[in-house]
């Protein structure tokens, strides 16, 4: 099969191109996007390679619903709701069987979460996926990272530490359960995100670990630090029974590819369903952890770093 | 360095983030962009791979030009204005100096060009480049591939051949000159495209080869085929210096990179400076090459294709 025919039959059966603001799908030199009068464009891309971003025997249509997730889930840190994707691919051979089930992963969650796939590129090279996606917010509405503000409360949108269990799930073999598909499959809190538009004063994703992440938070906010109260994490039957506390901490405070959202809200003010207060952002300097007895706890590491760590080939964390 | 300082270094200083539409520029978990009333977005993205889509030792700049020129062609060959470009870096190390000439290079184009460098990433993994843009365009005013009509004038809008011509110069080890730039630093047709628009019936970006390309026009149009009279090939003084009249017609006919726009275009109607009519579309089936004589040529290949061709593991051609 050559290159032209791949990509004809993976973007014509992956793509519903005729979706809402679609003008022009794949197949010429570019997508024509109809664009919602008064909102605003919230754009993000992702590379995933494979060894490093993703095992390399998670399965194809894993891969493809992992690689749009991340993705996504940068759209529900904005408060954005999803409209395009562009998806360029690189294959070491152009293997049908293996498009066909990315093609299958991706289109589920494009699907479910209204996101057109509307063109991109397929060369051969090294296994790596690159995608991008425009969502759309009203404008001025969007949430950033730089609102937070002394006194408001430290939220997250779920368990953390379920992908990074999951993971280590995976490294001793296991392939299935609850915790092998939250590290494959990451549900992006897209409802959540438009949720928190007006009230949330600043939001980001978890990918690099919580406390990580929490940092960017805290940098871009301009506030002092935050405190993290380990005993309010809420902690999964599943990730309970995954391993012992010093594991779970871990996991829960540095592992990566959560993708829950974390965000800064109102003291006071109720929760959304399924959302957690886990600390709070301080007027003292650094990102503090405490126990139950509000002790200071020591982190093992505080995220993952592309660069940094040449030890880690495999993948992250 | 770690990942996060070369990032942010990279974008703060390729990326001009204060341009026109961009409300939030690099930093956040996505870029926010205010579209222009009454305007469609285009939108493009090509993935360009070391040793494949450019020479393992094209320098830096160069590199960073031409993933960024190569995605901008697709824009001008939709008469679309560029707007906004995000891109995904794929780096084997977090080499600084390369990074930066990379970003000079992507820098002095995106300046050039009015393109805005909003957001991306950058993942340790094999040398690879993945740019994404977007342009606008009044709407319905998009050219597309698929308008072409029988009678109408095949154009081009400049010498064709000359990026197959600096290949071969540079695989002979020629590292300057006319023909090298224009493989290095290949010029997209902005300018043209947006002059095109609502004269123009379809258009293309010639980057598999002027015939393979040419077949797009003619595929997507819905007419039989298309007739291109070799003696009306402009030819420059450069390429008539590089080689002999055998592989120049090769480098004219089936060398790809050249982007330069193909398009129909009304018989009889002034064609824009620089522009070259060189054929027409026709009511015979497939796509003839005629020589002085009026005879049919045979051209050797009829364009670049990733997959089917497995002895090319250089670059392309």
């Amino acid at each position: 099969m050559d290159e032209f025919a791949l990509i004809n039959r993976f973007f014509r059966t992956a793509a519903n191109a005729a979706g809402p603001g679609v003008k022009l799908g794949p197949g010429d030199d570019a997508a024509i996007l109809s664009p919602t009068p008064g909102c605003e464009l919230v754009m993000s891309m992702d590379t995933l390679i494979a060894h490093r971003h993703f095992p390399a025997d998670l399965p194809a249509a894993d891969v493809g619903w992992r690689s749009l997730a991340v993705n996504l889930s940068d759209l529900a840190a904005m408060g954005a709701r999803p409209r395009w994707a562009l998806l360029s691919l690189s294959l070491p051979q152009a293997d049908a069987d293996w498009v066909a089930e990315f093609a299958r992963g991706f289109g589920e969650l494009a699907s479910s979460s209204g996101c057109v796939l509307v063109g991109g590129d397929t060369v051969r090279g090294p296994l790596a996926i690159t995608v991008q996606v425009t969502g759309e917010v009203p404008a001025g509405e969007a949430l950033l990272r730089s609102g937070a503000s002394v006194g408001e409360q430290v939220c997250i949108g779920g368990v953390p530490g379920e992908a990074a269990a999951g993971l280590a799930a995976w490294q001793h073999g296991t392939r299935s359960g609850a915790l092998v598909d939250r590290l494959a499959r990451p549900a992006p809190q897209l409802a959540l995100g438009e949720r928190l538009r007006g009230v949330a004063s600043a939001c980001i994703d978890i990918s690099d670990g919580l406390l990580a992440d929490l940092g960017h938070l805290v940098t871009e906010s301009g506030v002092a630090g935050a405190t993290v109260h380990l005993p309010a994490l809420p902690v999964s039957a599943a990730l309970a029974a995954a391993g012992d506390e010093t594991a779970r901490q871990t996991w829960q405070l540095s592992g990566g590819d959560d993708y829950l959202l974390l965000f800064a809200w109102p003291a006071g003010r109720p929760l959304p369903d399924g959302c957690h207060a886990i600390g709070h952002f301080s007027a003292d300097v650094g990102i503090r952890v405490l126990d139950a007895g509000g002790q200071p706890v020591e982190v093992a590491r505080s995220g993952w770093n592309h660069f940094a760590d040449a030890s880690s080939e495999g993948h992250r964390p």
